[in-house]
């Protein structure tokens, strides 16, 4: 059966959405860059009137039709075809986007821009009080988000679900559940322990040797500069401007070695997947990675799997110390090695160890269902921060910088569907590095001698190519489609998932 | 008369627009400072997009039905009353912006788009022939949006209108020739007699000495770096992101001092004018400079006026001498002072003396008129571009890269209405600068002892706080809009506007 031509028209409104998207994209590292200080109100006009632009374009009745018209056309072919998951793809943006309203988006667009303006500010100045009024009108705006989709069984759900498309609170909560009841107990055991010591780490770095070192092994490690670039600011992220643009960011710390490197190397994680997916289908909504989960799988894998092993390093390290040959006279593999390992009750989680990382990640999940579901208060926030923390992870901030101001997101965005991401990636990361492994016994040597082409080609396959196209073929959760490749002794058990997570991989 | 409830409901729609265009300039700003060599396709798939968009939002019929309504209101008005050089302004846009089919508007962009990344390829490789198509096309676009405007008397017309309102060709003619006759025996005379050495500026001077000066110099003069910011391009330029949000561009060649510094001095008069409009227009087309010769008219005064005095040199030298010890030993004002002003057969445009800068432009205008006449093709292009300069300037580039390809103007943009504005904003410069030393003579000797505040606070009264506000006042040529102010040896007569340049000030 042919194409029927609306297949084209559709194309042509997905791109002009697409467009549009990549520019409110550029509106956005713009603001986490270089925006001048006083141009904060501004950009966020421009974002609201950018928001309502978009949503127009998303919600065109001839978009709507269109759609109608095809769906007759898509049921008839086979459930895998990719022009089907297109069309799947474009019609559940459209319902979703059609339940929400423009003025909506263009309010918690230009909210969320203030928002971030005020947090940029206090953060510095540890003041929690200044931002307290902008998240009480995320809270409000999260709730009122949620609200357009009726008949949630959890308030959050409509909210991770843009997210993570599929997955709900009763599908996260027991895994979680599971997770944090192995790794409590486990963080108590390794930091009883005598561990690896990461003095190392903190001496004197100066910005630009940090800097040339990440460039270089970013490029190593596939990254594109010709379709992406790295740059500074507040809070590390990863961007889609375009097919063709996918730009990292970092943050420095000269009195820290690896803050700048595993930042850029897990940002660098989500553009090798964006940077992968297949050319046929640019400009439409399957061109960008699928789920926030399978997002931080990529990230996560070559964070953690690939760039804190021991193999990374035993390539690495020479070049570093190229860098900081003074710093680094006389250390070997396995003093960097271990450092980049040490395992403590940790208060960053962007900077914390794969044991403890996690464990942020549940705090967090924990207060976002908590503030929803109006058990707690906006105000009460910082002290129920460090309640959990001081019962997870035995620790307690000095100040709310380091607390519940250290993260961007819901200072930028809506309270809700922030944060599991990161930790079904990283679970997820762990299952699909095993599953590279089977295929591909050899990469560890590969990476041993500063190759990872074959890493590389074997996600690019599986993975980024097919970007949201996978949407479509598994609706639901997409933490199920973890590959089952074989009895590897590092692809654990799904009821001992604490066990699961990279940092045992080589240690 | 209290104003109608459909000046409000303008205002929201201009801002929409006004967003809109602020959002256009970050494309235009990020695809000439940090955009990925391989992402130029996806930005000009974005420009022609956002163009359509604006083109949308500027000839919406409801937009066209409040200017109706409001017509009776503003024709009530005084004349010189600001509401209404507001709603003359809208419509003026709102008529101009209905007579061209959003689909051209966004055909336009796209190709420009293209032609600028193609233009910053093809300059450094010296390849005229990989342009040519290009430029063919954007001729050819340019003769179909004249014809966008008929009615005119020469093809020239419109698309110096969009620059300069009420400029024509036939205005500008005679002041350019008059100017040519004068200036083309002024230097023949000027360099066959011993003049200033300039090799003082040919040392080496890395980029970070010369980029700090730069910053300290625009801090001084009055940018405001909490509303602005200034990063590396191709071909400098300003731009107006937002009302809070003017930045400047320069470029770096580390072997010639003043490249870098007069660039951004120059950009930096331009953004002053930006950051001088008064707050109560903000979000409304009046919100900005009113024309292309009028922005000139600052870049050049701070540029020239100002940067290459004396005064200048007397307070700026020591700083200098701080940033480039070694190089500039010995070096007294005078020295520098002459070297800044050195008169020569020069190539390049933005690098030239003030006394054949002009030429400069003369020449640019001339070929605009030959290609819009179509008695020049533009594979004769770089041939007569060459005879121009051996007629007028005595000179013969070595290539086309200090040729035909040395501005960025006819490859990010239509043919026609680029130049005019240079030449007509240095006249106007002079005039306003003695305008201003009439009313406050002190302004040199503050000058000379690193103040700028009262010619800042004089031009920003008398110039940047009106923004387009001038334009409705007085419909036709800005450049009668020359202050008349007293018989100062400096202000020169409209007969003799060869001597009217600034750099015999104080020379």
């Amino acid at each position: 059966m042919t194409a029927p031509t609306e297949l084209q028209e559709l194309r042509t409104l997905l791109a002009e959405i697409s467009d549009l998207r990549g520019i409110e994209a550029l509106l956005y590292w713009d603001q986490a860059t270089y925006l001048p200080p006083k141009a904060g109100d501004g950009r966020s006009s421009q974002l609201a009137t950018m928001a309502a632009a978009i949503h127009e374009k998303q919600t065109s009745p001839a978009l709507g039709r269109l759609l109608d018209k095809l769906a007759p056309y898509a049921e008839q072919l086979p459930p895998d075809d990719d022009v089907r998951a297109l069309i799947d793809v474009a019609r559940y943006d459209f319902d979703r986007a059609t339940r929400v309203p423009g003025p909506f988006m263009a309010e918690l667009a230009a909210h969320t821009g203030h928002s971030y303006v005020a947090w940029a500010k206090a953060r510095p100045a540890n003041d929690f009080a200044a931002v307290q009024p902008y998240l009480e009108k995320t809270l409000d705006l999260s709730r009122r988000y949620a609200e357009y989709f009726p008949g949630y069984a959890h308030i959050a759900d409509p909210l991770i679900d843009s997210a993570d498309r599929g997955m709900t609170v009763a599908d996260i909560q027991p895994v979680f559940a599971e997770l944090e009841a192995e790794l409590v107990p486990l963080v108590q055991a390794i930091v009883e322990r005598d561990g690896p010591d990461d003095a190392i780490l903190g001496k004197y770095y100066p910005e630009a040797g940090q800097w040339a070192f990440s460039l270089e092994v970013l490029a190593q490690l596939g990254y594109d500069f010709d379709r992406g670039r790295q740059d500074k600011t507040h809070h590390p992220f990863m961007i889609r401007l375009g097919h063709d643009d996918n730009r990292v960011t970092t943050r420095v710390d000269e009195h820290r070695l690896d803050g700048l490197l595993y930042s850029s190397v897990h940002e660098c994680g989500h553009a090798l997947y964006e940077m992968g997916t297949a050319d046929t289908w640019r400009g439409t909504p399957v061109d960008s990675g699928t789920s926030s989960g399978i997002h931080e799988s990529q990230s996560r894998l070559w964070e953690n799997l690939v760039g804190r092993s021991r193999g990374f390093w035993e390539h690495f390290l020479p070049t570093l110390q190229g860098y900081f040959p003074e710093q680094l006279a006389g250390v070997d593999v396995d003093t960097i090695y271990g450092a980049v390992n040490t395992v403590r009750r940790s208060l960053i989680r962007t900077e914390s160890d794969e044991v403890t990382y996690n464990l942020h990640v549940l705090i967090r999940f924990g207060l976002e269902l908590d503030l929803l579901e109006g058990r707690l208060a906006v105000a009460d926030l910082p002290a129920a921060w460090h309640e959990r923390y001081q019962a997870s992870l035995g620790v307690h901030a000095p100040s709310d910088v380091d607390g519940v101001l250290q993260d961007v997101h819901w200072y930028g965005g809506l309270i809700g569907g922030a944060f599991q991401g990161y930790t079904l990636g990283t679970i997820m990361a762990s299952q699909f590095y095993a599953a590279a492994l089977a295929a591909h016994p050899e990469i560890p040597d590969q990476i041993r001698a500063g190759q990872f082409d074959t890493l590389h080609t074997w996600l690019r396959t599986n993975i980024y190519a097919r970007a949201q196209i996978h949407r479509q073929r598994t609706p639901g959760a997409c933490h199920r489609r973890r590959p089952r490749s074989g009895a590897l002794p590092r692809l654990f058990a799904e009821v001992s998932l604490g066990r699961c997570m990279g940092w045992m991989r080589d240690a």
